[in-house]
């Protein structure tokens, strides 16, 4: 088992990352103090529970003398909405959840910002511990960002909310899909491009071993592209400075993201597109040298991610949907652009020009 | 104008109590450096909208240069739903409210409980700003706790987001009906029975001129009863030890209120009636003698307040809704009870025996 230590200032946590760790979910809960006299609620999705991982956390947790309470939702990114934690605020209360229960985020992504969203804000806020059953979830997982959806936008309504502790049991990779995996290698580069060149090199070498869900270099990967978010995170943990270069590729990505129509691009494919995006814009800005660029494409390429926005995506929505994307504070444009691989920088004022010309170059023809 | 601090070691503001407030919130928002590029969002409801309030506050903002967007929720505790917020978000993200927007919570305490809760989550939280309209307000717009109910409880969804300050205008409680003073009055004997011999017995000798809100009065009050509860929140932001305290009165208080019916009794009410008999529980565990206890009995009738359990209400669901209330961890019956006037203590293991028996004997025959 590897441990990767978060420290914010205002909180401490663990990220546990090895095999079996499903299985001694209650054990590791003992260790964390968490009591045995107040109800707990498992939260997960109707996949990641098809797929047989609810077993082995619910004979640990039975093993080591917890009562859980199950919460399923529907798989998919729709379940991020206020209604349905409305649903859940209701069952938690009324299985008798108080200030001292336990929120057990098991699934990806979403499982982990709607489970946070409520453990953020049950009685004003109760622990919960990250069980991330997908490679993008070593993203999503670590940070304490949690949200629901608007149904005009995404992770509008949330929190800033740590986690007890991640425990990450790499078994569970072995029933996600391929796409979903792809979807989470793009977080993997991008991690190597904003502050590692060197992780970049080695998952560059790696793409065929990570995709196929090789052990060693998966829990290599995890443990190397979680410290780097561990890492930024405990420098800012509300995202007043630093903390933005985690939006690399973001900014346009989740532009094409939402406009394509959610749940047609997975957000690593959205997020590979953007990185590309971004790339190239630094160029144009003279900030880093093309090949810096040609080298994200072609590891991008290489991984079956898609390079191209979508032909039926306007340039000009793709604008307006990102001047209005949160990150654009009073109206200017803001971008995370890139010097070299494993190095980037928040520009304030990129025209709106250049933007549009990357935009119209990586559209399919 | 009187200034107190908060400090809670996250983050300070201050309270500002005085006349014409309203009229200078423009002004006060420029020097706590509020932008003007952003949109930001003024919250109130319906009544303290017909009341008149809003028009000093609108003409202030726009005279400072701030441009603000109207959200107004129905009078009543029936707003304070995520529905209602849900309906919120969506209008802020669609006039374009950003991070650094702030939200105007402009009326009592379920204007303070629903725009905070707005702002905690807005994109992961946003800078609001108090303006109580109500006495009761002096004790809900300072602390940072915010929330909207379930249909099965009250204050279930929320969170600990404190304001970047409070502005109180005394002015604005000239239209208060003297219910809701009385109501808001409930909470103030409860600051000096908490903390402070002296404001109990100051409070004692000023019902009138308080309930006629006399101007000068008012302000010392509402200075003197936001300063115990500015300490109290100082010592503990998040509920994890002395802050208790200020749920005397509540336990029982709430159960009341809640049985009755929401709507029925005002929260103070209950509050009120929560008081004699935590007041009456701790003579019975031998914490204080008869005299404290009638003391507060005394002031409260003497305020118009309600002294005894409306007859319909029956001890046994009284009881098992006290023990399901979130203050009651892993089934124990814990209470703020009284050692004297000014000085309570949290006390586990109260016996059920002695809390149905101070139940039984407050109910109207
Ligand atoms: N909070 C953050 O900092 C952060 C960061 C990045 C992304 N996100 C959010 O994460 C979400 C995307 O995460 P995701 O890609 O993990 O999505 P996801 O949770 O929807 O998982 C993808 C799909 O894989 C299924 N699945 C998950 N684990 C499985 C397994 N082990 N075996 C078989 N199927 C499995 C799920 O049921 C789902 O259908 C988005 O909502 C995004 O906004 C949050
Ligand atoms: N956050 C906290 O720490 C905290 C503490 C105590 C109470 N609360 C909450 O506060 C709420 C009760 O607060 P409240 O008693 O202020 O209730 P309220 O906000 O409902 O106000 C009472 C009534 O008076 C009206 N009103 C308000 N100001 C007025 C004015 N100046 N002129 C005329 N009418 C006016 C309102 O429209 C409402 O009908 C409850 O929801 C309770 O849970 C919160
Ligand atoms: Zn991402
Ligand atoms: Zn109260």
């Amino acid at each position: 088992m590897i441990r990767e230590r978060v420290d914010t200032g205002h909180s401490r946590y663990e990220i546990l990352i090895g095999t079996g760790l499903l299985g001694q979910t209650g054990q590791l809960l003992l260790e964390l103090s968490v009591n045995r006299s107040s109800r707990h609620l498992i939260v997960t999705d109707e996949q990641v529970r098809a797929a047989g991982h609810l077993t082995p956390l619910l004979a640990s947790l039975q093993a080591a003398g917890y009562e859980a309470e199950l919460f399923v939702i529907p798989a998919g990114e729709a379940s991020k909405r206020l209604e349905l934690a409305e649903r859940a605020f209701e069952f938690a209360y009324e299985a008798g959840l108080d200030r001292r229960s336990v929120v057990l985020a098991l699934g990806g992504g979403v499982v982990g910002d709607f489970a946070g969203f409520l453990a953020a804000t049950y009685m004003r806020g109760i622990p919960f511990v990250q069980l991330p059953t997908t490679l993008l979830a070593h993203d999503s997982a670590v940070g304490g960002k949690v949200a629901v959806n608007l149904s005009s936008a995404k992770n509008i309504i949330g929190a800033f909310h740590q986690p007890l502790a991640v425990i990450y049991d790499i078994d569970a990779l072995s029933t996600l899909p391929l796409r979903e995996m792809r979807s989470g290698y793009a977080e993997a580069i991008k991690h190597g491009i904003i502050r590692d060149a060197e992780l970049f090199a080695w998952i560059e070498a790696r793409t065929e071993q990570i995709l196929a869900n090789d052990p060693q270099v998966m829990a290599e990967l995890l443990a190397r592209s979680c410290r780097i978010k561990a890492e930024v995170v405990s420098a800012d943990e509300r995202e007043h400075g630093v903390r933005a270069i985690l939006n690399f590729g973001h900014t346009i990505g989740h532009a094409v993201e939402s406009l394509a129509g959610y749940g047609r691009l997975r957000h690593g494919e959205a997020i590979a597109i953007g990185m590309i995006c971004a790339a190239e814009l630094s160029v144009k800005m003279g900030l880093c040298t093309p090949d810096a660029a040609e080298a994200i494409a072609s590891v991008v390429k290489a991984a079956g991610l898609p390079t191209q926005i979508p032909r039926d995506l306007d340039a000009d929505e793709l604008l307006s949907s990102i001047k209005r994307d949160k990150k654009a504070t009073g109206g200017t444009l803001t971008f995370v652009l890139m010097r070299a691989i494993g190095k980037v920088e928040i520009v304030k004022d990129v025209p709106e020009k250049l933007v549009r010309d990357v935009i119209e170059d990586r559209r399919e023809s």
